[in-house]
């Protein structure tokens, strides 16, 4: 990677600033739990991995920076800190899912001094950190099976690097493809409202060197009309027991389009992205966003003012138009509420 | 209508100014060919059919300034006003065709005086301009046949009133059910990257008291999916003789989707619009458009300067996704390589 989404350096988080890119790569440096709270706010930091890591150091700061002189005032500004963190993007699995990860460690290691605590919990906030960049280049070794050489692929939105703190979900595989000197080919939605094709999946594949081409969302279809490509890679923000899978909106479209010309259709996603609990797809709620994302680009309103719209920020592929579903434990393939079962155990 | 795009008004042509939608609706006032000219380069006046009338006022304009004395400096001077016009988008078939009628005219009348050669000139202009509201008026009449009560239609791009001198194509159909008193819905694609959906068919639509709702292209598959659209219907700039269709990126991806979910995909088009001489739509050669319209955002880059992108301006969709095409004459149903020519005769 030419670049880093987050690190700890020093006694402090150092990230890029997302919302400065394509434009500007601009790192800023963060040295309280209350710095990174606004920075997740913020959207400093966005991708649910990334989220959860940064929340994670967000702990490991409160945790140095505590003064704190008995176990139960430790305790106590500890779980402030998580509370203040998690309620910074509520719906945030990950985020919840690390800042429980650390209480729990030290819930259950009370009977340690508080220096040795202090460090043991940064310790586990890089296991967090360690887990992840293992776990994106893992999904890249099983993904990178399906990239063949001289072939175009086309990807949505931003699973990259951007979104872990390591290669990615759906952009790893072109990573490590990429370091087998494999040549292939990739063109990258632009993936309005947001943006995130463009603002984001171009500027990581460019930064490293990938051969990425933008297009918008519209001209998908005449790409694979045109047999120029042999493959959509997307990820998942949730994949539900029976192989239905949740991602950013126009995922969907581009599963029809893939089917209708005989193109296979990849989800790329760490099995914590795997929801056993919920049978289908359709009992998903979508979360339905602000019409100024459709309405603005840039503060320039792109659209009378009083116009209705419709926003949601994800749809649903039914299992039926996934090819297969790459983990970091392996490529799992139809019928998906047996694979996926075996693969969670 | 409850605004007009362009008309003739007291020897001037006065035309909304199409770059200033969604934002202000203002009309200015031309009273040279030469600054019709500049009005449709610089896009004042956009849509095939709209330019045609304009650049027939811009010769009745050049023919009523003339202070020639004899009819050979007159001739003169409408051929060179002529090039001068179509010289402005050297693409657009319906410029070159409404220059031509008005030099036709005045070259097969060449007996008659200056001043009444002038006058008929006018009349001629004026004519070009009623029937293109003729035909806009049957191509409503035609296709409001098929806007069912209670349901929603999907539209991509700008083929309504803002593109001709009349209630537009595409959108005449919406027109005509809305004096029949049907109530329906309207979905309108946003169209990147010119946003012609969001600028100009949102404003009209909702300037006319139709219940329009904005997407960005990538949802139209989910509101499928959820039932929600019972028919897609679009323009077209140009058909050829199988039925195949020509028109703005992103249509061929509806018509794919429409196919996968049963929903019917209808096409509004004058009659010239029909190209006999091309048989099949992969021999029509299509515009690729500057990277500046998918990379910035009024003005703002979306994605980093050194990107690559693919912009094709059109697309062609394969006649066999076509459930009709409707015309000034009637709708045409497959096989099409048949009913095209018969409504061609």
């Amino acid at each position: 990677m030419n670049f880093f989404t987050l690190q700890w350096q020093d006694s402090s988080v150092v990230m890029i600033d997302q919302r400065k890119l394509p434009q500007e790569e601009i790192y800023l440096s963060f040295k309280t739990a209350e710095q990174v709270g606004a920075a997740i706010k913020d959207m400093v930091v966005r991708g649910a991995p990334a989220i959860g890591v940064a929340a994670a150091f967000g702990m490991a700061l409160a945790a140095q920076n505590s003064t704190a002189e008995n176990h139960d005032a430790f305790f106590k500004e500890m779980n402030d800190t998580a509370e203040m963190l998690i309620s910074q993007r509520p719906t945030a699995v990950n985020l919840a899912w690390a800042v429980k990860r650390i209480q729990n460690f030290y819930q259950s290691s009370q009977d340690l001094p508080l220096l040795t605590l202090q460090n043991m919990i940064l310790e586990e906030a890089l296991a967090i950190f360690e887990e992840d960049c293992n776990m994106c280049i893992d999904m890249g070794v099983h993904g990178a099976e399906l990239i063949k050489l001289g072939n175009s692929y086309l990807t949505h939105c931003n699973a990259g690097a951007l979104a872990t703190a390591g290669r990615g979900t759906a952009l790893s595989p072109f990573y490590e493809a990429k370091d087998q000197h494999k040549k292939f080919k990739v063109y990258s939605c632009e993936t309005r409202p947001f943006l995130q094709g463009s603002r984001l999946t171009c500027w990581e594949l460019l930064k490293n060197n990938i051969d990425v081409t933008l297009i918008t969302d519209n001209m998908a279809a005449k790409l694979m009309q045109e047999g120029k490509i042999h493959g959509v890679i997307v990820g998942s923000d949730r994949i539900v027991a029976n192989g239905d899978v949740v991602n950013k909106i126009g995922t969907y479209g581009l599963a029809v389009l893939a089917k209708a010309h005989e193109i296979p259709f990849y989800v790329v996603a760490p099995s914590s992205t795997i929801d056993l609990e919920t049978p289908e797809g359709s009992q998903v709620t979508i979360e339905e966003r602000p019409i100024e994302e459709v309405t603005q680009l840039f503060g320039t309103p792109s659209a009378p003012t009083d116009i209705k719209v419709y926003n949601p920020a994800f749809d649903v592929t039914p299992h039926h138009l996934v090819t297969a579903i790459v983990t970091e434990k392996g490529i799992v393939y139809p019928p998906f509420s047996e694979s996926l079962k075996k693969i969670k155990s």
